[in-house]
């Protein structure tokens, strides 16, 4: 089954830090995968005249078969300049997190939370199946891997 | 069968509230599943100088298993700086209200809606199927749950 | 078949007015499902400074079972603060005009038409096939309806 | 098989002119169909304050079943108003020619072939196929036609 | 299997060239076709007012037949100009160098690449079909030849 959802957080001087995890679903389903799409960032109206407002996503990524940490900022915002953006960046690897590490804001960030899920049963036949092909036989790091059509996110 | 239709609404002092639902579709019809997805937002010539027109969107969304109403603006457009968006956000999860907040507009808010929608005997299929297996297994909340591909907001 | 084509025009003064209908194909086809995609739309240099251009579309959409007539303004341009704009807007139900209602222009408007069309064969089955099950059966407003594919549109 | 590639190309007052041609596959191979899409068109640093850059493109559309020569500007750029445009503007038909007809730029086309190509005997298919139901029995302007998959373009 | 990842790079004065590569699969993994998508490029806080700053894209596209390298800026960024863009350009052949040729920075590159890969096992079919119909039969250049869905990317 896929599923969608509005994705929408406000990230002020007091709640700085917007963490996004994979959503939660009942025991009898599982995750096969998910993505975070940020559609728009924007300045309230009552952001302050001449100040930078940065909003620095964090995120771990697979370089080369080593887990690493990116930490990137994704909306530069600034009253007369740029109010607001779409930067349309996708995150399909598990957690990222919104900081605003410069300005106090406000700043809207709205997105798409996009999951694909199915029952247990689903789940159990990718689980023999991956237990004969990948976890026995490949050294492919499953946990830093990207997103993947179901097998290798199973244990999430 | 899938449907697309065009969305356009104008927001003003007079009319600041804009209200979506899932569309109508004859008795025999069930709507599967449906999406508004908002493509551009605009202030109209005679928009006042000087001043914020804010366009808040509310909608529902499931957050780790509870109903959370999510309000967040969608547009900070004035004169001068930011006379449009295209924020191309999508809101898949039944109704949304939109609301000029702030400012007196005029602000034209057009978009899509997206619907799918098939004969009430396919409909039929998926309630014994989710009777079986959703109704009386599971405690997932068909209400809140985000829109699924037909089986979980079959009763709207 | 699917079939795509690139949609250009120019308002101005003097021609104002541009009426996008659904393509003619030969007599042996029909179309089942077509779409104008507004990609983008600007300014030409020679456009005054200080003018407001306003470029209105007008179009049926189907509003809760009753068919409805929408004019909303897709582009407020000016000189030096709005050169051009990319509004995305699809136009899926039948025809839609194009007004520059203020300004002189030049304006020039881009998109894309998507058609799907088929032989005449495949579209005497759809008619069967619909005369048993919308026709006679349902209240279903056909022509006010929005699109859908290939079904309830055969008639255009 | 499907084919992508990046599409680059610089006007400036000495190269005013480029021209996209259906790209070249070698003898064994057909072309079903293509597509240029221009993502972004951007000035240089070095683009002169005050000078308006016109980009034009110009290409063949089939309008009700006459071959029409449509051109248009789809960029007008200016230092310190437009630095950047990305029109997303399609060009499913054949050849476009894109013409610097106002300014010196330089100016960067940046974009994106989508190709659709297949074995000759796929061809064969495609045209014993046709022979019977479109060369023979229809009108159907094959040349000036939009682009299908595959059937009409085959001879291209 | 279809695998997503975010991509991120920072490019400044020091480091000035990011290169981008086919990701690394392990062994028993082949890459059918890979795609890096760059979505959002916009400058720090602390760029410096007045200054240019000009990213270039470096890769090799097959121009009839023939290898050709092409080099072209893909943003022209300035403060109070230019903060960001989302060129959304797509490098499907490849790798490619991305090297701040004019300006201090620092510039943040953030975009997606997409990755098809597949078993060994898979990749014996392909090259097994592939030894009898591309490599003994055609003069088609594989290592020049835009990405393909699997066949001829397989020696990478």
């Amino acid at each position: 089954m896929e599923s969608e959802s509005f994705y929408g957080v406000t990230l002020s001087e007091k709640e700085a830090i917007a963490q996004f995890e994979v959503p939660d679903v009942p025991e009898e389903y599982i995750v096969h995968s998910h993505k975070l799409i940020i559609k728009q960032i924007s300045l309230g109206p009552e952001a302050k005249t001449g100040e930078f407002n940065v909003v620095q996503a964090e995120t771990n990524i697979n370089d080369d078969g080593e887990k690493k940490t990116v930490k990137i900022p994704i909306a530069v915002l600034k009253v007369g300049e740029t109010r607001s953006l779409r930067p349309n960046v996708e995150f399909p690897n598990g957690s990222v997190t919104f900081k605003l590490v410069q300005g106090t804001g406000p700043v809207y960030v709205c997105g798409k939370v996009e999951m694909n899920f199915g029952e247990f049963d689903d789940g159990q036949i990718y689980e023999e199946y991956s237990d004969e092909e990948e976890d026995s036989e490949l050294e492919f790091d499953e946990e830093a891997a990207p997103q993947t059509n179901g097998k290798s996110n199973k244990k999430k």
